[in-house]
């Protein structure tokens, strides 16, 4: 009997690379129209280096650009304009994917708890889930920055099993990431959906995995017949 | 001769104030939506309390505002909700006083510098500016945290002077502060004018003081006249 199923936020319920990288080509337009002396293509290839390097949640994306292209002046003012820009394209065209309020209306006709357990900084990942309009369907949020655990530790999947008060067996988990996601619920006997989103799904490598997720899906709503033949067996 | 016109930002050339106001109530209102447990003059009261105790530019607001309220639970989703509320509310209403644009234009034609002198967080204050598009009128801005000094200490006032290799007689100093902003003026001979703009001019006050600013107005437009009246004079 499935109870609940917990989420993934970034590129699992809204198009976050894609929504990221259009955010940053706009920031660095915004620098080069207050007189950024680079051309976009330079400073863009830079940012790109800094973003892998650094990781995607990191704070200082637009400063670190800077330094490596050599800028020392008004580097403040650029950094602030990058930010306007960035946050004025990200926050105005954030939006679930097609498919993730229609999924959650019928996990809630179907009375299933909907979870959300997501890596990142609690008050960034809460303003991502208000701007989506998530709130009302959520039982629970679970953010690694409150929980002080962070993707792939199990503990972290455990933890909406113990406040929800229900087995792994009883529910089901839906993430992007093969490691981060798949790989713990497998370690706790969760069930497991590797939803397939454009950029980040590598094929070539989820062929040579030897343990596959429960389910393979390109459109969240396929899990609500999974779930309903998994709790007609029950 | 007056070379250059130096004018405080906040509340100087937008109504700081007032906006602040507008995007707290809203940020509350928020909070209350989401579930926050109290009225909205209870926490409207405590918040204004944190404001003024640990001053508008603390980062924390609305965290204290909830320990005060006894809030234990969801904190980071109450403050997320609230700094939304509040950032979409300053920064879709932010636009210059009526005067501003008019008077630089003006002081354009005049061949007079605008500099901008502010206190405050370097991200922030560009960001504002930006956001109310004053950059292309501007020769020079000066930010308190970019160069370590605050209002009302006079050096902070000679740094305009010195990168514009201008005497403090040649220029002309704009706020609305009478301590912060004409008080380290008339410390360094440079011409002072006190704006008055609503909430924060207080008339009783000013009229105990000594030595009084050597300008009032309540329209930024009145600059022009007195500076072409100066300049006449050399």
């Amino acid at each position: 009997m499935i109870k609940a199923a917990i989420f993934d936020l970034d590129d699992t319920l809204y198009n976050s690379t894609e929504l990221s990288t259009h955010a940053r080509r706009s920031a660095i337009r915004a620098m080069i129209d207050l007189g950024l002396p680079v051309t976009f293509e330079e400073a863009y290839q830079v940012l790109t280096e800094v973003v892998k390097e650094f990781g995607s949640n990191y704070e200082y994306h637009f400063d670190q650009m800077l330094k490596r292209l050599g800028i020392g002046q008004h580097t403040k003012l650029y950094v602030s304009a990058g930010m306007i820009a960035y946050h004025d394209i990200k926050f105005t065209n954030i939006r679930p994917f097609h498919d993730a309020i229609p999924t959650f209306i019928s996990l809630k006709k179907l009375e299933v708890k909907i979870i959300i357990l997501t890596d990142g900084d609690a008050l960034k990942q809460y303003e991502k889930i208000l701007r989506l309009r998530l709130q009302d369907f959520l039982d629970d949020i679970i953010i690694s920055e409150e929980v002080g655990i962070r993707k792939p530790n199990p503990k972290l999947f455990e933890l909406p099993l113990q406040r929800a008060n229900i087995q792994a067996r009883e529910a089901i988990y839906i993430g992007d990431n093969y490691e981060r996601d798949i790989v713990p619920c497998m370690k706790l006997g969760m069930r497991s959906v590797l939803i397939h989103r454009g950029g980040k799904y590598d094929q070539a490598k989820l062929k040579k995995i030897q343990k596959h997720p429960d389910y393979e899906l390109t459109d969240l709503k396929d899990l609500i017949p999974i779930i309903k033949e998994l709790n007609k067996k029950e």
